[in-house]
């Protein structure tokens, strides 16, 4: 349950009805998700998380599946429940199979791991690295 | 500075000596990284995380810098020092530039804000990503 | 559903009693919140941190709502769901509506995403900043 | 030390040397500060953060100082050492002193045990929280 | 609901029934928990989580119930539902009792504290800690 | 370097300075190590942390040694540079020695990894569990 009251599209005015009609167009759906009709309790919010999160996740030297895949790390490794079954339902119509995701969950896990052994033994960083 | 004595290849024996020599030739390197000579202070952890990243690491259905860039998004959610310099050189061996690294950015500092703004709000999955 | 059992008031002696009693007269409300009668179950948790939480978020050079919010920025960064209900319902008593808390979000989801293009581009800590 | 080289004031062309010049103008600085310049490496990523940033940070119901206060309290959660620094000597300019520093502290301490509690004991969430 | 279908153990073939039975013949257990059902949908990420989870939690210098312990602590500070509610019950098979469960808990709690405010103020490390 | 100045032992006066002796006496130290010292800029915030660390890191239940290793991991986990060199430095001084580190962040690294399998996959908790 949402700590604001969700804005459905029937009483989107302004901006936020404007918003909602790119989000469902540009993504070829037609409702709008719970993520979006929450954050439109503040509309600035809404417009410019909107505008950012397009920008961000339209294909561009990374495709549309790398970067949802990207995504569905973040949100494991921050334990987002909402964004990973959202992300995880993009990255699956884009192609993403149990295998795929599998080997994405394996770096997952395996990073949050070596992550805190070297930060755990405070490892130093090689000079290799440092020069490029 | 780590908190304790990395064990150099000279001083290194039975399976640190082993875990070194695969290392370096599985990576095409001639010397062995301050991560594995760091946690080979501990034997049994040196052998199983090497195993389990050279497993998990390699190409599968997923490709080598895939993999590297998600370790990089990982290491920047939580802030490895240590993995976000030794991953990023790996990725940029693989051909990742500035500015694929800059869209990775993009992406790991973008779902990090949205993660919040989900968990913050308790947006409730919609039912569609629940149905798959 | 806790992992412990939680003590409900009629059941709570000595201390737990005391610390109940004040919690609901410091608040003003008439019955013990869960979170206490969770940690309940380990009396000198419940004794030590009531009295912390109780000199902490006193109005002091922060405001009691000024203090609210910062527990809600937390509590969405680390997504503690049972925090962010507890702390938004404060905050809207002392007078935080839809459009306060969308300004929090957004500086925290905000936070969340630059913090990590900080770490993850290991920016280094300008000159100006160190000499204060 | 950065992960990529920083784009200097004199080398910046075009959206960059536009972002630059607004930066300075904004906040009334005679130079470019390090976090700009490593994300100039991707240019839409400058422009966007910036645009950001600028009005996620303008005062609205929440002032300047609140709104840095909370950014502080984000960075600390997540250990984001540039931005401590560069928030904290913001704050300072708009009138924060230690004591004001120690209360913001003592909340973001005091939350982060607290968080930890509420979710290791899987408290369950007040129902008159749940009705508003 | 897992973001997979969980392989039961009458589907399970070849490695992932082998798993299984090493799973409940070494946990005394007669049915396979739902961590280890959900993460056979991909066989790999499975066989080495297991062997790694068996190496790493057999009682070496330190007893199973200080391994559990820690295994709480992790989970109760990355606010893992699932592993709070496993580990919890396997530390209670060990002897773990609501006190010591307090005392656990009081220590996750203000380690998670003291780390903002060493973070957050920037402590420098003591001469002393780092001459060991 | 630390964002407030830190407080030595000549300059302190009232609480601080009683705050100081006595954690120099507990600890059986003759210096005030810098985490003291500088949150010493906001003397309630030292009085309150260091009443609230001797209660909870005197032995009980759990004994001292045990007490520091799960500091440790949830430093480790938090990436608290400074709470691991000197929690790092008590544990040792307990009779910790590489091998026993070694256990400890295997355990800490191998469950920052299942933490994020359990919750990336969305596992539901076993009905076993739950009934305790």
């Amino acid at each position: 349950m949402p700590i604001v009251e969700m804005v459905e599209y029937e009483n989107a005015e302004g901006v936020v009805r404007e918003v909602y009609d790119d989000i469902m167009a540009t993504r070829g759906i037609d409702s709008v998700p719970n993520f979006w009709k929450t954050i439109a309790s503040h509309p600035p919010t809404l417009a410019r998380t909107w505008a950012s999160v397009k920008e961000v996740m339209a294909p561009g030297r990374l495709d549309a599946l790398t970067k949802e895949m990207i995504a569905i790390a973040v949100s494991a490794t921050n334990n987002c429940e909402y964004c990973i079954w959202s992300h995880g339902a993009a990255a699956r119509k884009l192609g993403m199979d149990d295998e795929m995701l599998g080997e994405l969950m394996a770096v997952v896990g395996m990073f949050n791991e070596t992550n805190r052994l070297a930060n755990g033994y405070r490892v130093e960083v090689d000079e290799v690295y440092l020069r490029g």
